[in-house]
């Protein structure tokens, strides 16, 4: 799992793979068909995707000559996951927070009200 | 933005940064009660402090000798809406699939009910 983590935050800390990425989530592409929008050589580019490839994101079937990727959910959705849990835990301590500041509130004006 | 995202996601593709990004979630801690729990020397794991701080998601205040840190919640919602954004988009294509997978054994029923 942290393994997993590891490899998919490093894949997407690149904005040429973060943009495989959000073509591959409209649907499947050829490597020729991902490459093209990129102004990158191609042996850079495969670089890219053999980084993609490895971190669990991008799976590809070669058909002929024709390399097919597509996108794997289950690396982003545990990314995504650890993301709102860090998240839920923040702002869990904020309500807290929130919470003991109109207590604190409460007391002052207890106080105020007396003297 | 997307400068951000780079900083961010590499900031947490390592597991003692996304340690002290957990520990920081429920509360601000000094840096030497974010090192104790890593068997690193202090610092290694003074530059990993500093990625995080570079990245935005980690601040610190200085006050004598004490160093505070606390987290920053605005990277971390930046990436989970990358991410959030990204699945919808996948799961939207997904729910199209699904509707079009209905329609084409409809039609196949159809094919069948008349031959």
């Amino acid at each position: 799992m942290s393994q997993q983590l590891n490899a998919f935050f490093a894949a997407v800390s690149d904005p040429t793979r973060r943009a495989v990425v959000e073509r591959l989530a409209s649907g499947s592409a050829t490597v020729s068909e991902l490459a093209a929008p990129h102004p990158i050589a191609l042996p850079t580019f495969m670089r890219h995707l053999k980084v993609l490839e490895d971190s669990g994101i991008v799976r590809s079937v070669k058909k002929g000559r024709v390399r097919t990727c597509h996108i794997e959910a289950e690396p982003l959705i545990a990314a995504q996951g650890w993301l709102a849990w860090q998240r839920e835990i923040w702002e869990g301590r904020l309500d807290r927070l929130e919470a003991l500041a109109l207590q604190v509130d409460a007391a002052d004006k207890g106080e105020t009200d007396v003297t």
